[in-house]
This record gives C-alpha cells, structure tokens and sequence, in this order.
C-alpha cells in the first residue's frame, strides 16, 4: 500500500490519469527508498552521450547491458533509465524486476556544436513495447535549438500522457548565450528546472547549481528580494521553490566523478534541502561493481534517513 | 528479483514483447503468492454480470467500489479484475497498489438469451489511462455468437499485446447446443481452455469441468485413450494437458457460494493437478470482509504450500 | 468556489480529467440548486420520442425550442438536455446561460418493436461545437439490441471524457423478455443503474422504482437479505446503493404526467433516500410557462431544504 | 540456387511481387522436398477444429506446442501450419528453422451449425511479426455463410500480397445445400479447388475428391464429355486442370486416420496424378514421434521419385 | 535446425520479434558461412555513391544488376545489399536465392558537401513487397546533419522491427569537425558503432580503425586505462566491446581497393578479434567474376575456420 508520502506526492499530479499515478508509484516504491518519497536512479546514457570508452573503460563490465541493469536491481535504486539499444538489449531478460526509463531523445559530441539538440531516437511506443514506466527527454535551456526540443517534449509528453505513462525531464541548460559556468548558475538552473515543470515533466532532473548569478535582470532580483543562496542547501531548497513550491519531483545528477566524500556531501544537501533524489551515472558504474553497490549504498542510506 | 518458477513461466511466452511480460511479471510478483506462480485473483464483474443486489445484499459494503480494491489489497490476492466503471470509480485513490485486470466485455441477464454475446465496454486505451495490467474477456464457445466474439478478442488481444498488456480470457461455453451440465463437462471445459490459448490468450480461466463428457465424438476418445478423468485432481490435470501441456497460465473459478471446505478442497486440488490458481468472487466478497479475509488467507495459504 | 458537497461529488470521479470534472461542476453550481450537488434537469426529446403533438399540444409555446432554454433559465434549473435539432435552433441565443446535455441518441414510436433501439442523432463534436457540457444516451437494458446501444455508448462516452465533456446515460429497462411493469421493478431498476455506471456515465437517470421484484434469482436475494424497499424513500435509497453506494449522481425521472401533489412527494422521496435530483420534462412543459415555473420552484425548493 | 522446377512454378504467379514470390521459393526449397516442386506440410490446427483431446490424447507429447515444431522439422516437411496460439508458443524457439503458416481464421465443433462460419482469429500482421511465410485461410464453399468468408479472405489476401507473404487457402465444401457424401464429390471438390485459385490463392489444399458426382448440371457435362474420374489418379488430374490447368500449387489432406497403406496409395496417386502434395495432420501427429517420423518420409519418399 | 552459436546469437536479441530473429537467422544460416555465426556480405551501393565508371568500368559485366545476385549467390555470401533500384531490377528472378538487405538511404557526391545527408530513397514497404530480410542504413556521426539521419533511422527501424525484419546500420563517422583521418580514429570508429547499437541496430557495419585517437577527451581515458589498441586485432576487439560488449553483430567493410593479402590479412584480423564478419564491396566486384569468386572464397574459408 502507497505510503501517506507517496500518496500525497501523487496528489500533486491531479491533471493526470491514473495509468500516470501508476506508474509514479512504481517508480516511488521500488527499491530501498520504496515508499519514502525520494530516488535514486541509475540513468546510463553516456555511451552514447560521451561514448564508449569514456563510459566503460573504466570498469569495463559495464560495456555489457546487463551489467547496468544488475546494478541498479542489486543496489536497490528505483529505476533505471538508458537510451533504446541498452534497454533494448535486456529488457527481456529483466522483465518486471526494475523500473525502466525510456531516454527517448539522444546526443553525441563527435559534433561540438554550440548549441546542441538531441535527436529522438525513440518514442512512446518503444516505452510500451518495452515496459517502462516513463520516458526520459533532454531539453537544453539556452541552445538556439531549444523551441525543437520543448516542441518535440510537448508531441512526446502528451502522447505519454494520454497512455498512462511517466514523463522525466533532463533540463540541462546550454547553447551560445550562456558561459560555462552560467550553465549551472543558480538562476539559470531554477530558470530551467521552472521550465521542465511548465512543459509539464512529473519529474525533472537538473545539475547542482552554484552561487553564480548569471543574467543581470535575474541577478537584480535575487539581491534585492536577498534570496538565500549561500549554502548549496539553500541552492536546493530553491531549485525546489522554482519546480511548483515542492509540488513537483525534482532531482539532481551527480555530473563527472568527483572524491566519494563530495557525492555525499552533496546528497546530504539535497536531502536536507528537500530534494527528491539523485540520478548518479558515471560515479556509480566506473568503480567495480562492489564499490559501486557500497557507494550507492551510502547515498540512499542517506536518503533513507 | 524474478524467482526460477516467475522466469521458467516468463519463458513461455516467447512471441510478446518485454511489455508484455513485464505486466506478466507484475501479476506473479504481486501479494501472498508473489513468485511462486500461483495466483489468486479477485474479480468482481458480478454486479453487472448477474445484478447489484444479487451480488452485493449478502454483504452490503460490497457497493462501494473502493471496498474490492481494499479486499483485493488486504487479502494479498495478486490482481483485481472488474469492469469499467468499478475501476474507474477508484483507480486513482489506489494507483500502484494492485495490479488491475479491466474486463473489457461484459454481459448482462435482463435478456435470457440462449446464444449470449457481451458487450463490449471498455478497451485497451483505458486500460492504459487506468494503468491496468491486462485486459479481460469473455468467450462463450458453444454460443451462435462466438465468431463475433472471437474476432472482438483478436482485435483487442491484438493492440493489448502491441502496447505491453497481457490478455486474461474467461472462456465460459454456453448455448443452444450444449446442455446445462455439459457446459462444465471434461470434454467442453477442455476445449474450451484449448481455444482461449490458441487465440493467443496469455491467461485463461475456466470453471472446474465434472467427469461428464459431453460431445459423443470426444467421449469415444477419453474412453479409448482412457483419459483419467475420475477425480478433480485428474480434470484439472487434463485442463493444464489441453492448454499447451502447462505452458500457459490457467485458472479456475469459484463459482456459486458453496461450503468453506469444498472450495478448499477444489483449491486444493487445483493444486495437486498443477492448475496455476482461482479466480474467486462470490464467494469472496459475499461474505464480511473480516471473514472473507480469513476465507482468502485459506486458499491462499494453500496454493503457497 | 465550490462548495464542499460539491468537491466531494468531483472527489468520486477520479478518472477523469479536469475537463470533466469543470463541466460536472458547470452543472452542479448553475441554477437554483447551485453548490447543493442536488441537480433539476429539463429535458425536452419527447417530440422525438412521442411526436410533437403529443408533447406540445397542451402547451403551443412549446413548439418553440427557444421556449425550453427559457424555461430551463428562469426556473432555476441546472440544465436543459434535448436531441441535436431543439439544441441547434437557439444555442446561440442562450450562449452560456444555461448548461446544455446534448442528448446523441434517440428513438421514436412510429414503430413499435418489442426490442428497441434508439439511433445515433448527433455525437461529441457536436456536443463541443454548440458548448455543451454532457452528452446524454438513453440504453435499454432487456432489450435483445442491448449490445449494440453498450457499444456506441463506450465509443461515445470515451470520447466524450476524453474531450472533457460529462457523460449522462438514461437507463430505461425494456425488450421482449421484461414484463411492462417490470420495467420499473425494484430489482430491474437497481441492475439498470448499476449497468449504467459500470459503462462509465457520470450520471445517470432512472425511473422510481415500484416494489415489484421481476426475476426470480433476484427476489430471492432481496427476500433473503430482507433489502428494506417498502417505501419509495427506501427503493431511492436502494437505487442510490446500486450505484456505487452512492458515489455515483443518480437522478429521477418524473415519468408521464401526473398531479402535482404526487410529483412533490416523489421528489421529497427522493430527497430523503438521498437521491441527487429530478429530470422533469412532460410535468413541466406541458402547463403554461408562469405554472411551470411554480411548479419547478417547488421541487426546486424541497431539494434545496 | 532455385532449381528448374522451382523456377517453372513461380513462373506461374507473375501478378505477385518478388516477396511474395520468396516466401513461396522458402517454401518450396525446405526439407526433404527442397526443389522438386512438390511438398508436404504438417497442419496442426484440430485442436482448436476439434478439440484437443480428440487431437493429442492418443498421443500425448502433442498437447505441447514445441512438439509439432520438431516433427516438422526432424521429418523434413516444408512447412508447419497452426492457428496464433500454437505458432505463437514456440515461434521464437525454433525462428528460421521450418516455414511457418498461420492459419489466421478457425472454426471450432462446440456448436454443430449447418452453414459453418470460422471465425478470424489472427491476421496478416501476426504473420509478419512472427515471421511467417503465408497466412492460411479456410473457406466452405456451400455455406450459407460463405460470402462472409470469401470477402474475409479477399481482404486478407490482398494484405499479405502487398507485403510478401504467400496465401494458402484450404477450400472445404460444407453446407446445407451439400449432402455429406457430395462434400468430397469431384464436381464439387474440383469446383471449391477453382473458386479458391479464382479467389487468389497461391496454395490450394482440398480433400480427394471421390467418383461421386453431385450436382445435377454438373453431372450431365461430366457424363456428356466422358471427364475420366474413375480412378484417384484420374480425379487428382481433373483437380489439377481445375486449378488452371496445373498453373497453380494445389496439394491435398490426409482427412482422419486411415491405415497407413491406404495413405501411401493416395500419395501415389496424388503424385501420378500430377498433384503437388499432402497436408497430413491427425495421421501424422496421433503417432508415436518415431512411427511419425518413419510414416512421414515414407510419404516424403514417394513424393521424392 | 539452428546451430548452438546462432541460437546463442538470436538470444541477445530479446526485445524483437520472432520474425526478425527469424529473419536474421536467414541471414545466419545462408551460404557456406552458414550457421557458424560468421557473416559476409556483398553491398553493391556504389552505382549510387561514388558514380557508376567509378564503380563497374573495371569490371564491365558489373553494370548489370543481375550479375551481383550471381556474384553473392555463387560466392556463398550471406547476404547481398543494395538501393532500391539494383534490387527491383532482379529480384524476381532470383527470388529465394540470397538474403537481401535493402539499403533505404543513399549518398552521391554530385555535391561535395562537408556535412553530409543520405537522402531516403526506399523504405520497409519496398523491403516486404521484394522479399528482403533486413533494411540497411547509412548514418554519419559528426555530420551536422545526423540528428535528421537518427531520426530518419528511428522510423525505418520502428516500422521494421514491427514487421519482422532486421535493420543492418551503416555507422561511417564524416562531418566538419572531424579530420579525414579522425574518421577511422580508434575513439572516434568505436563510438560510431556504440551509437549504431543504442539506436537499435540490429548488425552494425563500421571501417576497420586505426590506432589513431581523434577526441582529446577520449585519448585520455584509453591512455589511462590502458585500452590494448596497438595491432587490428585488439582493435576490432575493442569494437566489438563498444557494441554492447559482443551482444551485437558488427562486421566490417572492405574500403577501398587494396592488395589482396592486406584484405586477407584484415579479414584474419577480424576473425581473431571477435569480429562477426566483412562486408567487401569493391574489393570483390571490380575484378572478374571468377577472381572475385576465388577472392571472396578465400576470405570465406578464414572465417570458417
């Protein structure tokens, strides 16, 4: 039975059919974090994102498909979210035994373009075929191509919508008018994580900010309302205050490999900010699969707490 | 974790897709009985089928909506079957806590026809707005009306397998050829589990067939091969024999209120002849639900020794 | 805002979308009844149904569809519901004064069948072209073409929701197999408004039910369970539990016309078994426009006690 | 390589494209019979035609879906024909390793009606995903019902053709019109052979037709133009003109266990004859796997000079 | 029947259909490479791509359509690929001889363009109606115009998939930010083929790389890691582990004319690398036709052994 967490998180989504609740659910009860109302999600889109050998050689098990959906049934995360060929290839073999994300739209860099678009790679028939409980899509706040994108996520989100199904969205913002590190400053993250909700993403997903302020008209307002945004746990209470006043689920990536010591740290924040969860790639499946349960262990036990 | 005897059963079903089994999956893995591929299942199309008060007197609570999904719930029975508007009137105040069935045909006795037909009522697009698992259907082989019926199934066993549901079949034989106590003889029940699976029905229920053998040209063969026939164990035997040598899923109904200690000892039976479950309504939820809680902790207990 | 009867009505519809539910609320906070979750209702296809003459004979203005939509807007009602010509003939004169129900199917008696049929007159498009906010459908449960009326009402009442539109379904028992008097029977009338909700209508219409039980498997059980339906107070009582205890809008017709006093204890009949409402066509129309609305301010004013 | 025979006969379907055209090359260059332009196909669809144990109870292992797969293939048939269910048991077991028919309509003996109808209960798409060959169709020439029939298999001919698949129409006279004995009499079994071929069919399976002659006008030409039909050889010739003058594949069935030598001599005949081959079933599958094996290649042997 | 190896090798594709493993085991079991899980192919693209001189003036008889089915069928290769035309042109007859791959996009270079577009010139309609196992497409990682090829790739295959036929990928990195040598790099070949397989490729064709390492980001981690790419062998080994760690056919094109022991050599190098085979245009129809027969032999019996 849905914990009350669970059911008032579902409460918030009162434009949705049931066949959507449903599938949240699954989503918020699987795992060891089942029924607390926070994720962990183990997404493997960097093969394709980055490519192989940045991805896998490091632990290269994970060159294998199967191994990432061990991973993630093993450790006890949520879900597990990864582009067609990688569900594709295990989907069979692990029927039932873990929720699965379709990463419907994709983006290599053997092209460095300034401002990116993803391809769709595929679809909502694909999610049903295969058994997943959401679709996951990529917007990029800021690129020159973002009007395709949130085009093709409102195409997508609908018809996910209308079949009972979840919608994540990863909003990353990049593209021409925005420096690097503007990228994750703390207006232009609550600015993209805002956007995602609008588009109407049950779950969003967006990077740890900094305390950068990036736009002027942005930064004016932060300093004259004296937002609090010293501490990266008052980033992400904020981060929360943008998607809908903590009535959508928001969760964080865990970006490029870092010390053990600051994935925790940042996971404490987020928990103690009232962040939803963590989706964690690379730091989880480039260490040995042991580790790799140890350290996601301890993530979720954070969580759990 | 699916365990060896949900995966051995998965195995079966070659010719679905991963969605498909997933929501196969999800059936075995739900309840008391999760992973050891038995299932009880709790159905309640009676008020429509044969009226409310006829259905619900005995036990008055039985009116809600509501009141099935907590028994279905709170009893661990694997899944919850009904119609259209029982599972719309409280899908989303139980989403993702029992699997759902939506029988999609449905008939009623305000016309005493001979030859029945059921309506068609709802479909797999609600299915998947209401976040069910599989769809139900009625056949009633034996009926003039079977090749409509048989047709209506394909089309939508057709677009259920397409979107990742499975397809649950009553197959119920009825009409004007076939007497009253033919329509549970051994030779017709056979026959008809036989041709719910050869119309590609993933699940298939039946009533319990007697050792009465109907049809004189199947009579001559039980009687020359000397099929075993003479216990309930030896019938449910054969049943499993006739829908593809146990390599699919066949259950059995309860039928009419009888004594507490004939349907343990039919259940207990199905179990001997290696039937895979019941599917149980009446005498269920005609009882208090306190009661009809111990009277499914029974049977269930049974099918879990 | 709406009231907390009339958010707890929404509560029960947690299928539906927004739209639906707008549109329930539409009718349920117009009129003289407003926020009451009690509802009157002037229908008017009885020139369909009976002929013109017979239905506007006694009241020439009635031959006017503009005299209808002014009725139903001075009385106070919460809607008027009529076939596709009376709508199209001033829906722009009264645009948004008052809720509309486009009745989409009908039935007239220059033949008299012993199983009926009503034809498919006008569909959802039309519903949303002219700003209705509900499609009505009449079945007959009992009649041999029952099958038939289920499934365009499925098909119908599908796209209805799916566009945000109310569904209200009449459910008139009839056909070959029903005696004229078991129409109206307690059992019969009970199983025709639990058909209708299991089909999915929002709200449905019956006629008051007699204290004759027709079929013989069901008098059994209401003499068994000893189901209270003496008094016209305990069978709108036993109507209101056959749908969905209650959590379903069951509404009453008047029928033909019959003296005033008899109307109003009917309707405090229905107003004590906890019925939702009247639907008053023939009572109402067929009297001079100032006794017409007399007599709507009556039953009006006993439900709004 | 397509050896000269091969090449001869798909000379003959020059309306059909070069897919269609493949199939019918896959079907003719498996098994023993590869590329002698004659064939023998195994057809298991009696359980669905007369119930499962009059099919498999003399022989048990033939409950098992996977089973017939390998008699096909161990004995070196050309091809394996059943209806959905059986086909979708076991198709992704034994992918690519027999040809595969489904026999997308069926008819089943639970209801003993003068002018049968079967009932479609597969399709054109089924074929495709499960990587059939052709589709299978049956028609009763005589039936009352046997418009409906033609139509069905217009349309489903007429699909398969534009996506490459072959069509394989067994032509089964039955009906009311028809006397028992005249179902196989060689006017009416050469006539339903023409309607099947002016219907389409690329493969015609009938019944051998027998020196009885039924039709009255039919009789007298017969009579009048001394049509040799004494011996089977003689009537398999006359089938073989019938079916444009032997410029289409027609094969003939086993019918119900006969022994064995009686088979062989049919066989003969059908060979001398000029026919193309058998279809054998029950006399195949009701034995023993070893004794079928023997019996089949024995056939096979006789088909092979 | 099925070798123990190709068995093996449909197992990893568990998310399709039996009609695509069963055309991919049409592909497996053709030829004399037959059931060892080796592939060689013929393509025959190069009419289209690089101008029809270019291509057949050495080899006159090559202008011929027909003469490349007879070269594919002779040499006992798997499988014979071209465009649209090359196929309608012979198909018929050759019907059933070879497996064909309909290549559905297509490149000229009329147009030197530095990003380039393969132009849709055929589609799964045209793979059914002429009887082909798999659809070929060609994509260009790094092109600016490759989020049009994925997502022209995402529909052709969807559609294949649903009617059981395979989808063999052409992954050839070009485009404006890579360097003509970058194009067959290590990081850069790997990561072509990694994005082929997540797009849901089912074989994926790439060049044989070098020891080269285009991406800075990339040369990094093999230079950490210490990934073996030092001779072919590790490196087509390295391929191989880039495509779902051996879980997807990969084979390898021929390129340009080259000395015939360097081909050997390379071919030899595949084989000890894990490879699954060659798909040798050039090297094989621009020499006669009993040369190439002795070429493509040779190459044949290394893989074999």
């Amino acid at each position: 039975m849905n914990t009350p967490r669970v059911k008032e998180i579902l409460s918030w989504y009162g434009s949705d059919n049931p066949g959507t609740l449903t599938n949240l659910a699954r989503l918020m009860n699987h795992g060891k974090l089942g029924g607390t109302g926070r994720l962990v999600i183990l997404p493997v889109d960097q093969g394709f994102e980055h490519g192989p050998a940045r991805s896998f050689a490091a632990n290269p098990p994970g060159y294998d498909p199967r191994y990432h959906f061990e991973l993630a049934i093993e450790s006890g995360c949520n879900a597990y979210a990864a582009p067609l060929g990688f569900i594709e290839a295990a989907a069979r073999d692990f029927a039932g035994e873990i929720p699965l994300i379709l990463k419907i739209n994709n983006h290599d860099v053997l092209l460095d373009e300034k401002d990116p678009l993803s391809a769709l790679t595929s679809g909502v028939e694909d999610a049903l075929r295969l058994g997943c409980v959401a679709i996951g899509f990529t917007i990029y706040p800021g690129s020159a191509e973002r009007v395709t994108m949130y085009q093709q996520l409102r195409q997508a989100a609908a018809l996910a919508k209308h079949n009972g199904l979840a919608v994540v969205v990863w909003s990353y913002p990049r593209g021409s008018s925005l420096s690097k590190s503007g990228e994750t400053a703390m207006d232009v993250c609550g600015y993209a994580a805002h956007i995602a909700a609008e588009l109407g993403a049950h779950i969003i997903k967006v990077k740890l900010p900094s305390d950068q302020l990036e736009q002027k008209a942005a930064r004016d307002v932060y300093e004259k309302e004296k937002v609090p945004i010293a501490t990266l746990t008052e980033r992400v209470k904020h981060v929360v205050q943008c998607t809908f006043n903590g009535r959508r689920i928001v969760i964080f990536s865990g970006g490029a490999t870092v010390s053990d010591e600051t994935v925790f740290q940042e996971v404490q924040a987020i928990h103690d900010g009232g962040g939803f969860g963590s989706i964690i790639g690379r730091n989880s499946f480039q260490r040995k699969k042991e580790q790799a349960l140890q350290f996601l262990g301890r993530i979720i036990s954070i969580y759990g707490n």
